[in-house]
């Protein structure tokens, strides 16, 4: 089968992969219908994060389930999927707490490589949700966009406690930002202030649900947000950035007793423990439970409540991948879809 | 009237200072009946934290109130009061989220000194709280505790959600982490372990409620709580040190998915965002909001639900004060009560 393979920063290549077959009963093939590149896919691209050696690329998926193996029960030949980019049990302790980004059987998919024609899914039963019938072609990206970046800004606002009477403010506008904006909306948040310079992205946020933008950076920005809010900060920040200048913001500007969620893949980051201790705010992140969240989501979908699709703007052909990543390196493009 | 002050790292001295009186028409001007040394007043005895010049001491205390200004309204002259080392208003819109602490007008008890015979309180109606009656002199030890080290615990283990069915770790056996223990079992905890390796410390977190105790620190600590939670870690952590091993320490013995409540006041402490970020833990804390659990606490504490004060092992005269301040130094007392 084809797949995408990075050999190198900025080197992305479609080449031949072996086919991936059952490797154990609680397995499943699927055939992928679209994949994507991710925001974290572009630290190695961009040479920040090492890469040991050529590396199968990509983690969010949505496809039709090829093969499953002799233990899967809850998934079937010819169903429409969709999975979380880490593959988990969906029973343990911490499964069953909501945590599956932590299950104690957890495999991150990236190290299978979604950007491709197939891919085998491990604990499948617990890690795929299929959808009542086969979607129509126009809600496969919303579906797609489920598999990490809705169900990751959606974990940021609810890690930020985004809810009714709440001021939210989001720092970052990729893909996870401007979907954390859309998932502050549907909790009920009151006021939500994306922070953006970018018209394209702000257009999007304002379509998602913000209803305030700040151009502002780094003190400056913590100062609008101060301004907005009584001098007191927002009750909610989602970070969805991952580097020092971003965090401090977003610690920042929350209020005190307030709630920052953290989704940013965290690259060269330390935190003052002084800055936080003074801070009194509720610190909550990591790698999204994606899963705990698929079901609701895709319902949203499915009903065309929400359209996380949107992300969305480039759509290219699988071999086309390098073409993909390029555009959102130099930020020509929020999200690139991949059809193989 | 008499006042500990610092002039020098190891340099405590009780000697005259100005009569506190009225300054606004919100202050209260209460007679001490005791205060007592904190673990933070050791970092700058131990010359970590800066002096800048010579510094009247203390921010616990428990007194008699003397006379009030013109605005006072919910304490007077004769009452018996315990108050937070936050002066707090208590009514804006921090304070009513639960967080004096970061009230808008708050006020650092330890810029005034209460290691004296007189304090002035400032924001006295949202500040103190009286008892129905004087207490009797055994209870006092146990309202001074409320003060701050108390409510400093109690918060370290409401932010950790220790509750029914949860398994809490302590990490720091100083009288916040003991309190902690006390404060954990009072909220239900189901089993608490509290890493100490002293034996009269380990002695009083078994009278407060400790189930386990676990002598090893850093990476052997943490597989001793792994080890005693079937391998997750603890669902809650409370951290009452503030060094960057127990801050470590704490984040990486909680479940992913748990929670880690810190209230040591962190010194040199930088958080790798990696390790944060992969912990996946909830983590809050710093300047406790005392004054949102005193009148509870205070409850507990003349009902004689709860012993705090057993914290206190060393009882001088407030000229002796330098001796008390010695004795914390040297780990030869968990705690010094000074009474003027």
């Amino acid at each position: 089968m084809r797949g995408v393979v990075m050999h190198a920063p900025g080197d992305v290549r479609v080449e031949e992969r072996p086919d991936p077959r059952i490797e154990l009963p609680t397995d499943a093939i699927i055939r992928l219908t679209a994949a994507c590149v991710c925001g974290s896919d572009l630290w190695p691209y961009r040479g920040i994060e090492k890469l040991e050696g050529a590396a199968p690329m990509g983690h969010e998926y949505v496809g039709v389930v090829e093969e499953v193996g002799g233990e899967v029960r809850t998934v079937r030949p010819g169903q429409f999927v969709v999975g979380s980019f880490w593959a988990s049990d969906n029973t343990c302790e911490i499964c069953r707490a909501g945590y599956q980004s932590g299950c104690v059987h957890r495999t991150l998919m990236g190290t299978i490589g979604t950007q491709a024609e197939y891919a085998r899914i491990p604990l499948a039963d617990g890690t795929l949700v299929a959808t009542p019938e086969m979607p129509p072609a126009d809600l496969i990206p919303g579906y797609l966009a489920a598999s990490d970046v809705l169900g990751t800004g959606w974990f940021g606002a609810v890690a930020a406690e985004a809810g009714p009477g709440r001021t939210v403010a989001v720092v970052g506008d990729g893909a996870v930002g401007l979907l954390a904006v859309l998932a502050a909306k549907q909790l009920g948040a009151e006021r939500i202030i994306a922070m953006s310079r970018h018209a394209p992205r702000q257009q999007l946020a304002r379509e998602f649900g913000a209803t305030d933008i700040v151009t502002e950076r780094g003190d400056e920005g913590i100062a609008r947000i101060k301004d907005l809010t009584g001098g007191l900060g927002a009750h909610s920040v989602v970070e969805a950035v991952g580097t020092q200048e971003s965090m401090m913001q977003a610690i920042n500007s929350a209020r005190r007793g307030g709630h920052v969620g953290f989704v940013g893949v965290t690259h060269d980051v330390a935190l003052p423990g002084m800055d936080v201790f003074n801070a009194l705010v509720h610190l909550h992140g990591g790698p999204a439970p994606v899963r705990r969240f698929l079901p609701d989501l895709m319902r949203l979908i499915g009903e065309r409540t929400i359209d996380p699709g949107k992300v969305f703007d480039l759509d290219l052909p699988l071999d086309r991948a390098a073409d993909g990543y390029r555009a959102m390196d130099e930020r020509r493009a929020i999200k690139t879809l991949l059809r193989p």
